[in-house]
């Protein structure tokens, strides 16, 4: 595959490969080539619809992620936001805005890569010249699964338990790592783990979809860090938050190994899903079953009037705000 | 409304503006605010998408185009793309990735604008800080209207008339004559339509819709200008074509009042489209009908021997190719 060329050949090579990592379109379908794609959704009712931006210099360095690392980024992003409504994606979109000479080819192959593990095919999109790499992935699925409403950020009561799904900052520690190198050194097993998780994000879609059987009233995925996330949820359902995240010393459930507490809770970017429950041990039991990890339990939501404290201490709001 | 600031009062702003440009959501579906929209299409079946980039420098000139042109013109050119499959767009994401100080709430007038006249709903989308000014609009819909198919590129047949919907090099002669200045010279009517035509693009979804219902057998938007795209629409059909555009003295049908007729063939951007039917008079009486423009026939489709022919001469292949 040449990815380099004209805009025709370029979108030739990319449907090529979508088309090898998807297992194909439903009869009738429409895929790359056309004015528009038409899709058929794995189920009736709503569709569920997220887009998302990556973008050069602010989302990704090109010294410390490949462009396949861009590509799988930008499609991981965009279907977490799926799987943090307790939905799994079905079709997206990927456009890219790239220099001449940029690897556009190599970057597609990491969306595919990132759509054959979240279970997606990529039917469209549109590619332009630019002079700053700019990448877009939208992201649809059936939203209704016949059962529970989705999970949206606002249903948390007070009284409900709040875990995340897996531990936190392993991404703002992989990003500090890599540093100006853009490689961690040595090759030990902790920090190619923290540059993994900076460079392959993983989005937590089949734990969305196994929270919101299992009865959970609300869930967000941490992009901006799980003070801020947290605090978007809260604000969302109108309750109290009562977290206990602990010291962050190494092994401390909550903290990802080889990341600081500052990591875990202001660094965003690590898509692990917070999930606000009535039933822990519901929660728990439908993660083992589904073999998935066990969540790890932050605290819980209170009355509104009772605050935000996080260990003892008012939450400071922290979060990334992109300024314009 | 004040746009600048930062990205949560700003996504605030954009919301309620997009409330307010719509008829609202229907009755359980959700827009913008939580990881994800999630929205009811009006019909059963499949669900068309496209999306469209508009990156500065490339697609628009900030020197010639309002910050509310451009909000416009990404949408417009994304529902164009359903408008070209024969489906009306029902909502929409946005996503800008904006320079610091940029007007983003300006340029989210103008899609609220454009959405509002293209008759979708702006449920979605992101936002992130840049050095250059990209927006990305995915517009979906429903395919099917549960009587004939969709209006593809692939569709035509020997012998199909081919029409488009309205003149050409409007977009083209106006990027003309706003040249450097970024304005047009005095104010005469024809100077100010392509002034528009370049700034402000209408979709011919309307078009799209009725052409599928009388039975056109396939349709493309001129976005790369008339030669490529009917190029395009012979490439995917498997024909040949004979086309009579005429010598672009002013008056000439297809060709835009004040363009030339390079620019109708080769300048792009109208966003009219091109119609193969079988049946030319159903397809007027139904243009008719509808209270639409008179479609512009310009040629016929012939066997994929007889070559493609423009005016008596091979046609020149034309069209604008973004490089990598």
């Amino acid at each position: 595959m040449t990815p380099e060329g004209d805009e025709f050949s370029l979108i030739e090579a990319l449907a090529a490969r979508f088309r090898a990592a998807s297992g194909g379109l439903a009869a009738g379908d429409l895929g790359i080539g056309d004015d528009a794609a038409a899709v058929t959704l794995p189920g009736p009712g709503r569709v569920v619809l997220a887009t998302d931006l990556v973008v050069e210099g602010v989302h990704v360095d090109l010294a410390v992620s490949t462009p396949e690392d861009v590509g799988w980024k930008a499609l991981m992003v965009t279907v977490s936001d799926l799987g943090a409504m307790g939905c799994a994606p079905s079709h997206a979109l990927l456009s890219v805005a790239a220099p001449s000479g940029f690897p556009v080819g190599r970057l597609g192959d990491g969306v595919a890569q990132a759509a054959e593990a979240a279970g997606c095919t990529v039917v469209g999109g549109d590619l332009s010249s630019s002079t700053l790499l700019v990448v877009s992935v939208t992201a649809v699925g059936p939203a209704d699964d016949g059962r529970v409403g989705l999970l949206t950020r606002a249903g948390a009561r007070p009284g409900d338990h709040l875990f995340v799904t897996g531990p936190l900052g392993a991404s703002a520690a992989g990003l500090r790592l890599l540093g100006a190198s853009g490689r961690v050194d040595g090759s030990d097993r902790v920090s190619e783990a923290l540059a993994s998780a900076h460079r392959r994000p993983v989005a937590r879609i089949r734990e969305g979809v196994v929270a919101r059987e299992a009865g959970a009233t609300a869930c967000i995925d941490v992009s901006d860090g799980l003070a801020a996330d947290v605090t978007h949820l809260a604000d969302a359902s109108g309750v109290g938050l009562d977290l206990t995240v602990g010291g962050g010393a190494e092994g401390d459930g909550m903290v990802a190994e080889g990341a600081t507490r500052d990591e875990a809770l202001g660094g965003g970017e690590d898509y692990e899903l917070v999930v606000a429950t009535p039933d822990p041990d519901g929660l728990r039991a439908a993660f083992s079953r589904a073999g998935l990890r066990a969540p790890l339990a932050i605290g819980r939501c209170t009355d509104r009037s009772a605050g935000r404290v996080l260990d003892g201490e008012p939450l400071p709001p922290g979060g990334w705000r992109h300024r314009f």
